[in-house]
């Protein structure tokens, strides 16, 4: 139910900011990219790569160049998430942030950051410790979201090379979902989607007998479509 | 790519406003709740449901806060959709966008707005007027984020009563999505989403002839299921 508004509410004073929600699968686990914050109240914790955005950049490009900033990662898709915006969220005052996430591969990406951070690292998701902020929650939902965009969209093309296998496929499913997935049921299912389609080319290489090579239809953000 | 940052940005100086997208189907078209305008430089153009955020209500007070203030509507179901936030989507300064979005019966709300507005109307979308603000975009990114939805969650049953027939189903998803759909095709495709079950009773009036009712397996927001 709404609140009733006062009559002289106080003037507006909120800071918009951004905060990145940045995954990878790198050596069998879903990994979060943080950043190690120095200044107080937060010294020594490990935050969400984020920050206010300026007067005259658009949110997706205060993103992008605060990720870029802070971590290193350029030229990844960012996909805006959700907006978070409780009163209490910030204790240096009332603070929006526009939260956004991406899926990428961390091989060959080096990460690097600025002096105002003390450090900036992939950190397993099962992992994680207690983070500056709300930034447990953000990082949490965006986790729960990127669960539910495997069920319904192509994001896992972005972590996969041009061809691969359905096994391949599948670990990355696993990996993201937490929990192992029967093999005949996940290829049932994923091959309904008409998100891949096998090429014709087998794998020639490797310890076990070739098995067929698959492409996603688009790499661009694509849903399933039922109807 | 990303802007480089100037090395003396303007200080923030931003107002955080929601927007409401409320859609509903009545006379066999998508609807959208719109207010009219008073003051310039809109005076008299229609516009989404929105206003400031204040100081110590959450976004999700504020959107249902000002929903009701200004069109009578409550106890809806508001989504958070997406944060518009272009510089200059606002004439009169910097103002950051959190849309809400939601899909109700009309049958039974009574409107009513506050003196601030001159009028409020379910406004058939296909004939959308030009909008205050960016709202044409926000209400165009509404209906395909709403179309979309149908396609792998639950939203159609807040518009249908507890029990349904599978024609009254997809006559609603006919008119959201714009276009006709192959009955048989539909009928095989919604049941395989596991969404709604029958529930072993009939349609006793109508001058057709008896048809299976059905139910949404959950009345919370729900998506499906593929793995």
């Amino acid at each position: 139910m709404p609140k009733k508004s006062t009559s002289h509410p106080s003037p507006q004073d909120i800071k918009v900011a951004v905060d990145n929600c940045i995954f990878t699968v790198s050596d069998g686990e879903l990994r979060i990219l943080l950043i190690q914050m120095k200044k107080k109240p937060y010294t020594g914790m490990w935050a969400l790569p984020g920050g206010l955005v300026q007067m005259r950049e658009s949110l997706d490009t205060a993103a992008a160049r605060i990720l870029e900033e802070e971590t290193g990662v350029r030229g990844v898709y960012l996909e805006q998430l959700y907006t978070f915006g409780d009163p209490k969220r910030d204790t240096l005052g009332r603070v929006v942030s526009v939260a956004y996430v991406a899926l990428i591969p961390s091989s060959g990406i080096k990460l690097r950051t600025i002096d105002k951070y003390a450090d900036v690292r992939w950190w397993p998701f099962r992992q994680l410790p207690k983070l500056a902020y709300d930034h447990n929650s953000i990082a949490a939902y965006a986790k729960r979201r990127l669960q539910w965009k495997l069920e319904y969209t192509n994001v896992a093309w972005s972590l996969l090379p041009p061809k691969f296998t359905l096994t391949e496929l599948q670990e990355v499913y696993e990996v993201i979902l937490g929990r192992k997935i029967d093999k005949r049921n996940f290829r049932k299912k994923i091959l309904g989607l008409k998100l891949i389609h096998a090429i014709g080319e087998k794998t020639t290489s490797g310890a076990y007998r070739p098995a067929m090579l698959y492409r996603f239809w688009s790499k661009h953000p694509a849903i399933i479509k039922i109807l």
